[in-house]
């Protein structure tokens, strides 16, 4: 007997064992492939199942998703983009199996209140700040799911900025401009000769003035998103998680600047924006909480 | 045996009597005055009340709010601006009624839902575009509270134009650039001669080109803080309503084209923005739902 749990990342698969306690353990990843793409998620599944029945399986993907649909369509997963059906594809491989679904956002708003910064916390945001700009958002305990499961986009909240286009179609929006991949280009097309968001951090500590407007730049717009997103939703805490969200002061001293000028509203005052204590593997538990579940995992929380 | 409702509006107050279905009749109104406040309010509801035994109140009011401690702070009632304890008042007013208390928004998606565009929709923006900008949000079927019940105020949302103060101490808000008064404001900077945003309305429909800039202005706003709202949110509804919103195309032909040009994510194609058939006292009539639930109004509709 095996429970899983899953994550769908844009360039790679991590899967693992749950254990009674909802611990991930035995992971195993593997790169997603330009093609064969469910072949490679399926013998993942196969190998961390080692041959054990099946009875449960949590999966977070990146999105966009279709939850009703049990359809996943990662913009940077091309023979996935336009729907790939995991929810079924994924109960014929484990017949009998209990199997959720839920954004990756969704996931890590689900980790950060199991384990990390948002225990008892009834309305909070949950950000990822990495290649692209993700989260989850808890609302009166619960954390939500949206229409069609994708609540908590918050890379799309249209920031000052706004003349850069973004992959999902529109125009202006955070993602497009504090991104570590946004933020890497935007430095070079100012003539930085780096190439990652990583490598930018580290030359925005070193004080090279390209990298330094770069992440004051994304500081700025990710500040601004958060003010938006924080009066909408009258929430005390965000966490941000994700590899550029580690890039120090100099994308979070402006951070910090931008709530402070934007957040005027009296019933935000005392809002604590902090850095996720969670790793990498953040979907990861989170999809572990959907898999050990008794209940709905969305479900209030009463602190 | 009476159930009253209570609209604690910026500039008026209206109360009304709740009969068995739900509706508000024989409302009465008064003008907030300049000091005195609670007793003009009191004086009304006793009114309304006419000797008889009240057994609930709900009472739906400007913000900010402060739910939990039964505490109303309206921006624009300066007696009341650092917090007056309604719902304690009302409570000594009415000994043995229950008081339910909730801000503005909330009590507009409250009415949407119960008599309006929000009718069986589990995910959606209510919105009153007016002298200012103020909304509540509906999510996986629920009205969203927030942790001090000022979730849905989206005329904080940050949008281009951040130069701009707004009276929340914060910068670049929507409702900083585009309600009725700000767009009035604007336009009068620019040698407009009129006062209020239903002159300037009527101007714009007139084509007079500084009105016309300033609808333009005013909807492109909106049609930003609604994509950025609907994203975060997943919803595929918003329903507006309040004075402004009924300034016609000059208005609606930009936000549309705004709705266009930034909600470009696959899960907001075929998003709604719509006009609400509500009238002004859309908050009376959530105040009314607040006051004969039996149980928890903001809890879930499933359609």
């Amino acid at each position: 007997m095996a429970v899983l749990a899953l994550d769908i990342g844009a360039t790679k698969f991590a899967a693992g064992l749950v254990d009674d306690a909802g611990r991930v353990t035995a992971v195993r990843r593997a790169p997603v492939p330009a093609t064969g793409v469910w072949e490679v998620c399926r013998d993942l599944l196969l190998a961390v199942a080692g041959g054990d029945t099946v009875t449960a399986v949590g999966i977070g993907s990146a999105g966009p998703v279709d939850v009703p649909a049990g359809v996943t369509g990662p913009l940077n997963i091309p023979e996935w983009r336009s729907g790939f059906g995991i929810v079924a594809a994924v109960e014929a491989l484990f017949p009998g199996a209990t199997v959720r679904f839920a954004i990756d956002g969704a996931c890590l708003a689900l980790a950060e209140r199991n384990s990390g910064a948002l225990r008892g916390v009834r309305n909070a945001l949950a950000m990822t700040v990495s290649s692209g700009i993700g989260g989850g958002i808890v609302v009166d305990g619960r954390v939500s799911l949206g229409r069609t499961g994708n609540a908590g986009h918050i890379g799309h909240i249209v920031v000052p900025g706004w003349d850069v286009p973004c992959a999902c179609g529109g125009v202006g929006c955070v993602e497009a401009v504090a991104s570590g991949m946004s933020s890497a280009r935007w430095a070079r097309e100012r003539g930085w000769t780096g190439e990652t968001g990583a490598e930018l951090a580290q030359a925005a500590r070193a004080g090279e003035p390209i990298a330094v407007a770069a992440l004051a730049r994304a500081g700025t717009a990710l500040g601004q998103a958060i003010s938006s997103a924080a009066g909408l939703l009258d929430v005390d805490t965000v966490v941000i998680g994700g590899g550029f969200a580690h890039s120090g002061e100099p994308l979070w001293q402006p951070l910090r600047a931008a709530v402070e000028r934007h957040a005027g509203l009296g019933f935000l005052r005392g809002l604590r924006v902090e850095l996720s204590r969670l790793d990498d593997g953040a979907t990861l538990v989170g999809a572990a909480v959907l898999a050990s579940s008794a209940e709905n995992p969305f479900g209030a929380v009463h602190p």
